[in-house]
């Protein structure tokens, strides 16, 4: 069984972190948290998202798993206010989903869990260096790097103790860089990997730009973008695997 | 004989109801009152607008009747500011209007009336139901209903006091009940239609989201909405064929 | 060499003003200004622009010349919040410019001077008339005739004191009508030129539309605008070559 209540921000901010990457998701009801960890089709980019159940107006489940389609649930949440509230409550027996918000009834057909990716693990890695930035300092790097190429380097400066974003076109290069006082917190180490910047400008979509942005980095290793949102009581990780650096 | 002037926002509103169903139309310019009834090419959907001469600034016209082409007409509404007042000339000889606003003139080409689609009868229909609602409570039922369908239901529950738009889709319903107490007003009675969203989404279009809506229904009958706009000297009335319930 | 500080709304506009017309321009780094002077490629629409050293927030040049392509210029000052200062400097080796902007290093590739289309001598004209208006009333013109037809008139007629956009189409005609008091100044002569409207449209896309614009005209002669931004420190003269009237 699965029968909650959240606000519509809340619910919107969720599922925008997942939608960026897949169109389909198999979402967890867990009795303590509500839960979606996808990879997209190419297995580049990964997302791992938790919603606490404190973070609902109500929250009652028992363990179960839906398949959803991301984009209707979002134009459903996104027919409520901001301040509205969306109720959600599972027909175990026709296995749809009915979604209420200010006397707007919907009923969402869902899809075979079977049938939707499998959920990726989301490896630990043990990397070397973190940044602490704002949502709209990587917006600004990520902008400023589409501006000349189609790659994004994220590079430590040990040494300066500075954070770069990077990028090289064919004649023209771009660079932020971001000093200690420019940032929230920074652990210095040896971080230098290169990026689609397709992948980190879709998961930039989904950032807050007001967010405290946790970025967890290595040596040609993948990055861990991580973030809250809901006062803390969501969270999202995204992973984003290399690319070989050509130079 | 015309000669007028009146606010570029009258003027617009009264323009925009008739031009999301026809792109020509005849205007009879009576001595009490400007007015137009066109139906659309498939004679599924009809609108009758009248704008009383009060509405106008000044007003004097003879019962003549003009053909114009009511995408240029909007246009150079469009120009005007919406305080600004829009001077409107019938030039008899030369078959034009001309058109001033702050300076700025105007010589529209008028069309033969003859050649424009007849003028429809609106029939008189005595629906058993009437529901009063805002103009944004009618938005949100045609945005929810667009969602999954392209057709939508208007319905009366007479034991609720109720009334519903209803949709279905191929997988997914959508419904918004209105509760009395959601309503303006509510006269019960035996209703419930289906009809095709695409023009109920573009008379939506022209009606002003605070305007109180009257929507007049019956059993597999054409529904009549009516607004009124420029303090209750302009007056619409839509009406929408049913489609056949095919369940 | 060539060293600056300036503010981005100052550069934008300046680059603005260019970019209408052409893609790529020569720049001139004059000790006392920067400088533009580009036609289009047909000969039709010239532009000359300069921004006085004073309108810089500290500027050093010594008279070289630098290619740039203006999208990739204005799409970098389009980064800057428009407080922000950017910082320009010229590697002379390298034939590169850097900029900067609140911690955003963009190196730009310039372009060989030589491979730029020559820059045109604005002809010294004696235009026997000249109106001076606000960029918002040649904007609601040139708007105006552009419902009509792909051509614009502006007329001075001498007995009335009066300034004339006029647009003629195949069926609906346009004029606005300025009067003497409904401008800033007014310098009655002969003056009755035809013009693309195109053209128009662009130049009147850089035009700040609280700026005064002074145009001087005369009969089947090329038009000037000018206007000026920067606290009167940035100078933008257009010539506009006449079209044929053909009645």
């Amino acid at each position: 069984m699965f029968k909650a209540i959240v606000s519509a921000s809340t619910l919107r901010n969720a599922l925008d972190s997942v939608s960026v990457l897949v169109d389909e998701c198999k979402i967890r009801l867990n009795e303590d948290e509500f839960g979606v960890r996808a990879v997209d089709p190419a297995n580049v980019g990964m997302v791992d998202l938790t919603l606490e159940a404190a973070a609902f107006e109500s929250y009652e489940a028992d363990g179960g798993v839906i398949g959803v389609n991301l984009n209707r649930l979002e134009d459903i949440a996104g027919m409520a206010g901001s301040g509205d509230l969306i109720h959600l409550e599972l027909d175990e027996e026709t296995r749809k989903l009915h979604i209420q918000v200010e006397g707007l009834s919907y009923t969402l057909a869902l899809i075979d869990p079977d049938s939707i990716r499998q959920e990726p693990d989301i490896p630990q890695l043990d990397l070397p260096a973190s940044v602490v930035i704002e949502g709209a300092q990587l917006n600004r790097g990520i902008k400023a790097a589409d501006m000349v190429s189609d790659h994004i380097a994220l590079r430590v400066d040990e040494a300066e103790e500075a954070f770069y974003i990077e990028a090289q076109g064919d004649t023209d290069d771009v660079d932020l860089k971001l000093e200690r006082e420019d940032m929230i917190d920074i652990t210095v180490g040896a971080a230098d990997s290169l990026f689609s910047l397709d992948y980190l400008k879709d998961m930039n979509k989904a950032i807050p730009k007001d967010a405290e942005v946790t970025i967890d980095l290595g040596e040609e290793f993948p990055v861990k973008l991580h973030y809250e949102f809901a006062e803390g009581l969501g969270h999202v990780t995204y992973m984003l695997a290399p690319r070989i650096q050509s130079d």
